[in-house]
């Protein structure tokens, strides 16, 4: 297990507008001045945890063991819900347990988990609706201090997961899909793998049958919508130079039928 | 009084699609490539010298004494409205002197501030349309290589300040309100405290009366309007995984009416 | 020639929701844990190369020598585009060969500038779809680290660059020029520069007529157009605390006239 490093990334559905990012960062820097602090989005939609578990899951690994993620989409803040610290796969979590670590934790074989209850380290007086930077904040940044995770509290056993959408197969020659996200360009983000997809199939999306397979996005033709294998490793649909969502008026959770022949 | 540090806060209504803020920074770290830049909002409505001043009064002080805040929302660039460098809690602030710091100042019993007028620490040519490129920017990165407010300019004695609504109590039974600002999520800030409010009173805002106090967002029941003190201290309106803001009608600078009984 | 520094400065159009920007920086932390890495902008319009050709144009150079930009608009990801590494005016680039680089490499007699062949510096697997991940981060921070150019491929002598609008002489008393970019103020940014244009001048833009000239965007008078020298260099049209494009309907693209007199 790698030492905590002194990069943290913040996920969050806060946004940019207000204040609550930069209460967060601030606090860090008071306790630990020597963190680099990375951005990953504060624009998960609102409350959306499976949106933000889906990006932190394309995320994390692309940082550095050691790093630390602070991850804060938190409807159930100053309720009963439990707050987290985990190590997994040589990279550090902070968040509320309630999903939000779902695609990390089902690519690791073992992770330690302990709930976060030692008040002091807290910043008091404790807020009951803002706990990232009362509480989450400054865990993070006592991690990058090296304090070990069985200070923080109990060990964990049975963090929330979500239940994530998986391919069936419905019939003989027909898979059922889903859209598991839509990204900024309006590719529309499939939980197919493109190897379960051969180039043959039909894809059905909203009222379009897609025929075309690509390898780039540039290489569509004007105004085809065709399938791509995608950086996330799952199948995406698209449009080049245009996007796809507004096209088959698709969006996250939508259903995507392959038919195979 | 602590000696400036290496982090650089930025507030602006520059948002971020253009050159503004990038262009601040690079001119920062042409002085002091030690920096540690925070951006604190560059969503501040444009020209919004209120909802920058509160959104940097609910932030400065989860940063570390000497960190150094630059906040640039300034109708009045290139017109006689002056610059001023404030010393203040064991923070630094750089603005233009249009009220941007009212909450700060309006913090503390003392302050230092100097108006900016030594132009050999400018960017140089200095533009009429862009002074936190060319004389703010610089200003904060001097500040934070420890060259001393008085060198900047005359000590300036009478900072703009805005006037902030307060709580009327318009009637032996009736407290007239404001709301100050509406979060991301559409949670509408008060300028109530929390004590001023018993939990018997009825909170009047938009169409709606307003008898729960919920001490968490996730506690409020499906499609409940209730009161919760806020993390900003002040008693917000809250819909549970909901915006208030759209259900009420309401924005920044509508009156709430609380009914004492 | 400076050596490369430890700023990266990010521009793509990826926007700030997703995962792509936080995957880029993660990727260059791992090989460089010492890096500073600035946003430029990544809320450049979808595929918009000369958007992002002119933001970089107005933001390389309030950085520190050295300073290495990382700039992924990027339609041809994929496709038989060239990736390029460039070193020009003391600064080093990092972009895909469509023009991006336009207004940089315009501004400087010479530069030195490779194509991107060297595959042992990427990240393995390159995806067909996020070179911004796979290619052009991983070369930026590998130059960080000081592989000199010619290390990653073959000179490349002939960027594209895209053809920039120029104001044109249409009569003799009547000046072609065109809206170049629209800020987040709507303040109109022209390709005219402020001594083309005297202020005897009559300025057609959208159905006004605009006669007045003004030094700063605060001394316009209430609802009045104007134009003024802008921060950019260029020339630019302008309505006090409003925005010009809405007032005017006008857009990147558009044409403003100059009758001289």
């Amino acid at each position: 297990m790698p030492n905590p490093g002194r990069i943290i990334t913040l996920l969050t559905d806060f946004g940019l507008r207000d204040h609550f990012v930069a209460a967060m960062k601030g606090v860090m820097l008071g306790l630990n001045p020597d963190l680099t602090l990375v951005d990953v989005s504060h624009f998960i939609p609102p409350q959306d945890i499976f949106s933000g578990a889906f990006t932190l899951g394309q995320t994390y690994s692309c940082f550095p063991q050691g790093t630390i993620h602070l991850a804060v989409v938190d409807p159930g803040v100053g309720t009963a819900r439990r707050a987290m610290a985990v190590s997994a796969g040589g990279h550090f979590f902070v968040a509320p347990d309630n999903g939000l670590l779902t695609y990390v934790l089902n690519d690791q074989e073992s992770f330690a988990a302990h709930e976060i209850t030692a008040e002091h380290y807290f910043r008091k007086p404790v807020s009951s609706t803002f706990h990232g930077r009362d509480v989450f904040a400054p865990i993070a940044a006592w991690i990058s201090r090296d304090i070990p995770l069985h200070q923080l509290g109990p060990a964990l056993r049975d963090p929330v997961l979500l239940k994530i959408p998986a391919p069936v197969r419905v019939q003989e020659a027909l898979i059922q899909g889903t859209i598991l996200a839509v990204d900024q360009f309006g590719n529309l983000i499939t939980n197919l793998l493109p190897d379960e997809v051969p180039h043959t199939s039909r894809i059905l999306a909203g009222k379009r049958e897609i025929t075309s397979f690509r390898t780039a996005y540039g290489e569509g033709l004007p105004g085809e919508v065709f399938a791509v294998p995608g950086s996330t490793g799952y199948l995406e649909i698209a449009v080049k130079e245009g996007s796809a969502a507004s096209l088959l008026n698709l969006k996250s959770g939508a259903p995507v039928g392959v038919v195979l022949r």
